[in-house]
């Protein structure tokens, strides 16, 4: 039944990673869906670059499994899968930048600043961000004006100030201190800078779903306790994989005053915390045991918490 | 007549520019309207140093006109006005980064990454940007979600790749090459560096005060002849006026085979250019001379064009 599930859980997150590759390769590319944009060719290729072929593409999948649990499913969700897809690439770019994290590597390859160069870094990024609010408010994205403009106000939450903006913030003024980081206030950090963006992958579709508010709520809770089980378990694996398996430098955190769960309470206590939050999450969705199915959801609760990359 | 239709379009320019500056002082608060934000405290202080304080709000001065025209006016055409003054500020924080024109002075003030730093100020940018969605897709905006769907649309087409950020590559790039720039080539990109965003501020304006779609054509018209003549008036500026006028670099843009109009036409042509657009601007508004009242545009269309700073 476990691995039944689990098989399961393997073949859609491989189905809705085909999808929104598919769409992201259609609204990136040279004839997007919105016509009439002109995108100047070395642009395309650095924003191509920077959003196609990599990841897993963990938060279309949650904002697809929740739609689903409400039986919509389609292109106009891909497309709002696409956006949040978007939103995920381009703090990726900007994250990597020298100012920032100076990161070199991102999933074994060059990240976009090295690839290309640092304006062209910063361009797609903001162009990324900006061209996710376009696709979310665009009619093909869902009929109903309504549910567009909610999708781009949680987006813009989840995105912003109050969100990974500020978490991001939150982190380098975290990096620059020298003494050590409370457990509250790495849980707050990272609630903001990775929990909201899987958050909103989750809540948006429940909207799109057009859930109602018990069901809403329980996809809330769900929504968070797996973005906060994802980041703690981000930093367990930091720890322990070695550069090879990562594709990025491991044990970076570590040498830098990173604010990391594992630094705050411990790698036994990390583990605990992780594999807690991954039940409070499963728990969460026991609201639609009665009738929809929510196995892939609960499933990926166990992803979150056990993978190895 | 001419000199006291352009008293009171001094009234009111300075009238909405102080409307905006009172919403962006409140919308970037440490009390914010979006009261659940919780903003860290340096990144809020660079977010108001960025956005407080400086400009003529030329961008929201067209909105709220605009708005006007259809009798429209209050806290939710400010806060779009405020929604496009932030996209404004954002375009500027990034466009002065090192890594794209490296200025150290705006307005006569340190820019953003010399008073704080890069980092601080990639992620001012982003968040403002981010910032702007949130704003315009609230329901405080408009109570119709179809117009803050729309609203949001449409800026996302301005500010995105094929505008603002397609304009700034094709800058980046023309500054590379030394080949001179034909005209053709500078129109286009101005036309999407700078072009958009004004055209949008007055697009919004007609959004939000449901015009017709012959209304909407005639301010179409408009917005993309006073973008036009904005930005050759801005490349005739940069040749005349020295330093101490401007509080940037002047003359800059000669020094660095920067894509200008004055480079592509001459001095006088790049003058008779820019008269033609503001006469066309003035032009478009023909169709409100029975009813509407269209002399604050016509007289923007004049200042736009005489502007010395």
């Amino acid at each position: 039944m476990a691995e039944g599930a689990a098989r399961e859980f393997d073949k859609r997150l491989k189905t809705a990673a085909d999808a929104v590759e598919t769409m992201l390769d259609r609204l990136l590319g040279p004839s997007p869906l919105a016509g009439e944009i002109a995108r100047p060719g070395r642009l395309l290729e650095a924003i191509r670059y920077s959003s196609l072929g990599g990841g897993k593409r963990l938060r279309p999948f949650l904002l697809i499994e929740t739609a689903r649990l409400f039986g919509v499913e389609g292109e106009g969700v891909t497309r709002a899968a696409a956006a949040v897809e978007m939103i995920h690439c381009y703090s990726l770019v900007h994250d990597d930048l020298p100012a920032l994290d100076n990161d070199d590597l991102r999933r074994g390859r060059a990240t976009t600043h090295k690839a290309y160069d640092e304006a062209t870094a910063i361009l797609v990024g903001d162009g990324l961000l900006t061209y996710a609010f376009d696709v979310l408010a665009d009619p093909a994205t869902h009929a109903d004006p309504a549910i567009r403009a909610e999708l781009v106000l949680a987006l813009a939450r989840a995105a912003g100030f109050g969100g990974m903006i500020g978490g991001q913030v939150l982190d380098l003024e975290a990096e620059q201190s020298t003494a050590p980081h409370t457990a509250e206030a790495v849980i707050r950090l990272q609630s903001m800078k990775t929990g909201a963006l899987l958050h909103f992958s989750v809540l948006a579709g429940a909207i799109i779903g057009a859930a109602d508010a018990k069901a809403r709520a329980a996809l809330s809770a769900y929504g968070h306790a797996l973005g906060a089980a994802f980041q703690v378990a981000d930093d367990i694996l930091d720890v322990e994989a070695d550069e090879a398996t990562l594709g990025k430098r491991a044990g970076k955190d570590a040498g830098r005053n990173k604010a990391t769960l594992v630094a705050a309470l411990g790698l036994e206590d990390a583990r605990k915390r992780r594999d807690r939050l991954a039940a409070e999450a499963i728990a969460a969705l026991d609201l639609f045991s009665q009738g929809l199915d929510a196995a892939t959801l609960k499933e990926a609760a166990h992803f979150v918490a056990k993978r190895a990359s």
